[in-house]
């Protein structure tokens, strides 16, 4: 990476950074370093306020009038339609409604059943494994010899056959970053009559993603990562509009009904997106999600681009500079059109030196079997932040500290 | 029913109601009496600060790390074993998780999976649209000759046969406040050897339940009505301990699988309820249901029970003595043990009538074609407020203000 990279070198990045401003619309705890922004993303400032109104003034004082005054029963379309515009959705093709996985399993069966004469749906097997198990409990369900089928992510193009029902893929590969090409892997897709399902769990808010030009058919992602819209935050899906009319939701709801307030005894589809949508949603989760969302909305999705690419690549230098010897090794792709936000290192103790870092104040993440993993979040992480990471990861592995027994024992949530 | 009743007695009523300590525990707006608790829950006084925590401090400060430190990663199991409490249920037999509609799913699969050989899912026509919609949409997903049969409330029994997989009904009739008997339906259920899943909707916080002893194999039920968790909170789920083992979960996601942070390329159920869970929960919407609960669990339910009679009881009495002869009829049971902790009148005039009223302050909703419908909840509801609700409806009928046009226009949400 050339010259010696020195603290004076990010401090002088973050005071030309477009993005500083966004740091101060956030709340950081003191004395940490959070580089998981990517697993849970940090609380804007205005969340509490708006959760309050929510919740006092919405549910306390309107009590069931708010569904009409307050427009509750908009909110998965409003909150849709902002999304939308951070994934280059058309209006009118997002939604927020349930779970990742739940919505996992609406699009899959909306694609089954738009290739009924196929039986596979194509995935890689260092998909999110909520993926899979979806994927797998719907053809399991189905009971009609549909399966998962996994290739390499090498080998998946080469796979895509005219057996292929639909092509689920993650864009962003949650441990290694890596990031596939959207338009070229859809366009392969289409080429063989298949589906084409995206998840954007780590695409959303992260980095410019154009659903309308890559011509994807559906599309996942999630809200409490780089959305920062609080923890479990309600997931989003997207149908492309060529296929609304045909796409039949499987999870049947009063809330994807045409009346759903009319009480009719059979189900009759709604318009458009919104028949993707089930039961009543969590309102005050869907407060907090609109305000991260909003917030992103402020910032121009290159710039954030941009500086997410300036961090990694900086982490990376840093990695190379100052552990160079104890044994990490880089896990995500070194060329920046091929690497998401984040930066994998793998090593034997990952464990142990991910626990040694999060006790010292900086927090990333550790995914089995061996990786460390680091989030990059351009709204509210400062260049000179991943310099004193670094320098801690450099003390926790200079020090041996990792060896020390409490950073051995597993917790339920890694 | 005897003699004249007069305001003085329902205030007599207030002064010996051993529930009316209850009443100070929950936010109530001034100018309202509010009979819609079935529809949408006030909100306990101590669920802004819990909130408030779990925003603030949980997310904000603890960030990623309160998955573990404030216990997020078992909130599903934690608050469904409070409600398994309110419902009659063994340990580890309820899950908070996902809406009603996706939990209808989730159990009527399971259901019919548990009945290879049979093919229908038997229901009343009069039983939530959205119950009916999830087993349509089910059926026609599986492809494989399942279908929703309809049988009157009064023939339900008689069309139990050898062919039925999945007998799904709602305890209490959404509408009319009917009342099935668990027991008795179960056991008919269990003789022609199909699966009894209860819909407790309106039954969950409202009378006491008891699963276990009717012997109910599996259930859904909400969390936004008598358990006052919040507008949308999640919903739960029920699955007898015998089935445990046999239950294949549709929507295998991670938080069902057996070691969700293992990342294991396959899905393996974890044991007993767990696998019933989907997707990450809420966090939010799950710590305003948990205060809803926890204040519940506070009260006896055979109080709210007797309350609950002793109310529907005095408004369908006050309805017979002030408004005889303005067209009302009562749908609703007229005897106590068919009766759940609603009363409702038919009228053809029922939404305008329902929108003077609320614009009087006494709100209870419209569901269509024509029923006025009026919930009860013993923990905040006073016996002269039903007085003065009925004093109100008395009004909007001698002065005919219904007839107003602005009571007219319909709304989204009804």
């Amino acid at each position: 990476m050339g010259a010696h990279i020195t603290r004076a070198n990010c401090l002088a990045l973050d005071a030309t950074d477009p993005l500083r401003r966004f740091r101060d619309r956030f709340v950081l705890p003191e004395g940490i370093i959070y580089l998981d922004g990517n697993s849970l993303g940090a609380m804007p400032k205005a969340t509490p306020a708006r959760v309050r109104q929510v919740v006092e003034r919405e549910w306390g004082d309107g009590l069931i009038r708010s569904w009409n005054t307050h427009g509750w029963i908009d909110l998965q379309q409003r909150i849709g339609e902002k999304i939308g515009r951070l994934i280059g959705a058309r209006p009118g093709e997002t939604l927020v409604a349930d779970s990742t996985s739940v919505n996992l399993f609406k699009m899959l069966a909306v694609g089954l059943r738009l290739r009924p004469d196929r039986r596979v749906i194509l995935s890689e097997p260092d998909n999110f494994p909520t993926d899979l198990y979806m994927a797998e409990g719907l053809a399991d369900l189905l009971g009609q010899g549909h399966e998962l089928r996994l290739a390499p992510a090498a080998q998946i193009e080469a796979a895509i056959c005219s057996g292929t029902a639909v092509v689920m893929l993650t864009h962003v590969n949650y441990r290694t970053g890596r990031l596939w090409e959207m338009g070229a892997i859809t366009a392969k897709a289409h080429a063989a009559g298949a589906i084409m399902l995206w998840d954007l769990a780590h695409s959303a808010g992260a980095l410019p993603v154009s659903l309308a030009e890559s011509n994807a058919d559906l599309a996942v992602g999630c809200g409490y990562k780089y959305l920062n819209g609080g923890p479990g935050a309600p997931a989003f899906l997207y149908i492309t509009e060529r296929l609304h009319d045909l796409a039949s939701p499987p999870l049947s709801g009063w809330f994807g009904h045409a009346s759903p307030f009319a009480f009719e005894p059979s189900y009759r589809p709604a318009q458009g997106i919104t028949r993707a949508a089930v039961g009543t949603p969590p309102v005050i989760s869907l407060a907090a999600l609109e305000v991260g969302v909003d917030l992103l909305l402020e910032a121009d999705m290159a710039d954030i681009r941009r500086k997410s690419l300036a961090q990694t690549r900086l982490f990376a230098a840093l990695i190379a500079q100052e552990l160079d010897g104890f044994g990490f090794a880089l896990e995500s792709p070194p060329d920046d059109d091929q690497r998401g936000s984040q930066v994998c290192l793998s090593h034997g103790h990952a464990w142990p030196i991910m626990q040694a870092l999060i006790a010292g104040g900086v927090i990333g993440d550790f995914r089995a079997p061996d990786i460390l993993r680091f989030g990059f979040t351009p709204l509210y992480l400062g260049f000179s932040e991943i310099w004193d990471a670094v320098a801690l990861l450099r003390q926790v592995m200079t020090t041996s500290v990792w060896q020390d027994p409490r950073f051995q024992a597993r917790a339920a949530v890694t």
